[in-house]
């Protein structure tokens, strides 16, 4: 049986039906999200050899998805750094960013490419939390520039949702300086989408927390989740348009 | 190193701060919260043997707590059945029951002891999210009833925070048909009550999302959470009153 992928307008409708007629608030869903990829990245880059991890999160829900990731994986043992130039206005953003403070993680709010590089070479692991479902391109800077960087640093990448500057229906970008942005380990959230296919590396689907109705009103088939897990490994599974 | 207990008044002035200078919403440390239970539940009594759930959940946040934990029980593979015969007004609670309705949960949003005893029979396990740590007795009806009728059932019962019916700074009821109320297990949310200190039973702590500032300003010592887990085995750990 194949995984439903959800292409770009079929994410955007699934989940503003999660947060109206599915009753979700925003808070729970990126909450929930977050510790999925923060569970994803301890399953395949264990704090013991990856506790370094710059977590580069974008303006929108995705960036958030880090923002929360971050916090967790603190509370595992790691030692996140966050890049966050382009911090989100919204009250959410600011207390998912007050939360970390609290914790001592450096949230860097702005951009310095020198910094970054720095940053860089200090970690292990990057997360990539830039661009979500809803990117559509081209990449502006300063993402086009981090993301650059991040190909050039040859760095263990764990992208969320999609791996960042591909197009969500597409897939990667087909010129440029990151044509070559291939990430090692994917975390869909919900469901795969459609630039899934062409991903060949560790793939993970993470929110665990969709419903009876929405599956069968989006008419998804989505694997089962192992145990108490918020994740479940994807790699190579066949995957389906809907 | 003893765990320290949280008395009502302090566990009151931790929850108000983590949502004024902590910055979380209620539905973020609910959602952790309930996720807490739900992973307790799953240690214990693992859904192969004790599919059949009953979730009595009280009025306030304590309930809420058991709305969430239902919802991941399902996701988990257990068949729950919540038993919520106060149900709360605000929003958020009609969301998380909303939540529930679109997994074909039953909610029972009303108290018939008839109904009640056969929900009892038809279960292997009770969750008790009645009562948490702004209870003060005496208990009122119809949550006396119910609680009596757990303890004539012998089913075994896991409780969120404390048991129901304990003062929270003193402990177990001292006379009537409360007084044998002695669960099987307890999950503390965020540190123990003093009640603890009367409890012999299986004793998880839960709520990973006490920040560094907190911990401080609140004197706290608590113990590591292994892994990525959601919830830390504390059965039979030295306690001390903060």
């Amino acid at each position: 049986m194949s995984i439903s992928c959800l292409s770009a307008s079929a994410a955007k409708a699934l989940d503003a039906e999660l947060m109206s007629a599915g009753a979700f608030s925003i808070d729970q869903l990126m909450e929930l999200a977050g510790l999925s990829v923060s569970q994803a990245v301890y399953r395949e880059y264990p704090p013991s050899q990856y506790s370094q991890v710059l977590i580069c999160c974008g303006p929108g829900n995705n960036g958030g998805d880090g923002l929360v990731a971050a916090r967790h994986l603190w509370q595992y043992g790691y030692k996140p750094t966050v890049y966050y130039p382009k911090p989100s206005s919204p009250e959410l953003y600011k207390r998912l960013c007050k939360q970390l403070d609290d914790l001592d993680i450096p949230v860097v709010k702005s951009h310095d490419s020198n910094h970054f590089s720095q940053l860089l070479r200090d970690s292990k692991l990057v997360v990539d939390s830039i661009f979500g479902f809803s990117f559509k391109g081209p990449v502006r800077d300063p993402f086009g520039s981090i993301l650059a960087a991040i190909v050039e640093s040859k760095i263990k990448v764990l992208s969320v949702d999609a791996p960042s500057s591909w197009e969500i229906d597409e897939g990667p970008q087909k010129e440029g300086p990151l044509k070559d942005f291939d990430p090692d380990t994917l975390i869909s959230l919900t469901a795969p989408k459609p630039c899934s296919k062409f991903y060949k590396g560790k793939h993970y689907l993470g929110g665990r927390f969709v419903s009876k109705v929405i599956t069968k009103k989006f008419n998804l088939s989505l694997p089962p989740y192992p145990g108490i897990d918020q994740v479940v490994d994807i790699t190579n599974k066949p995957l389906s348009m809907v």
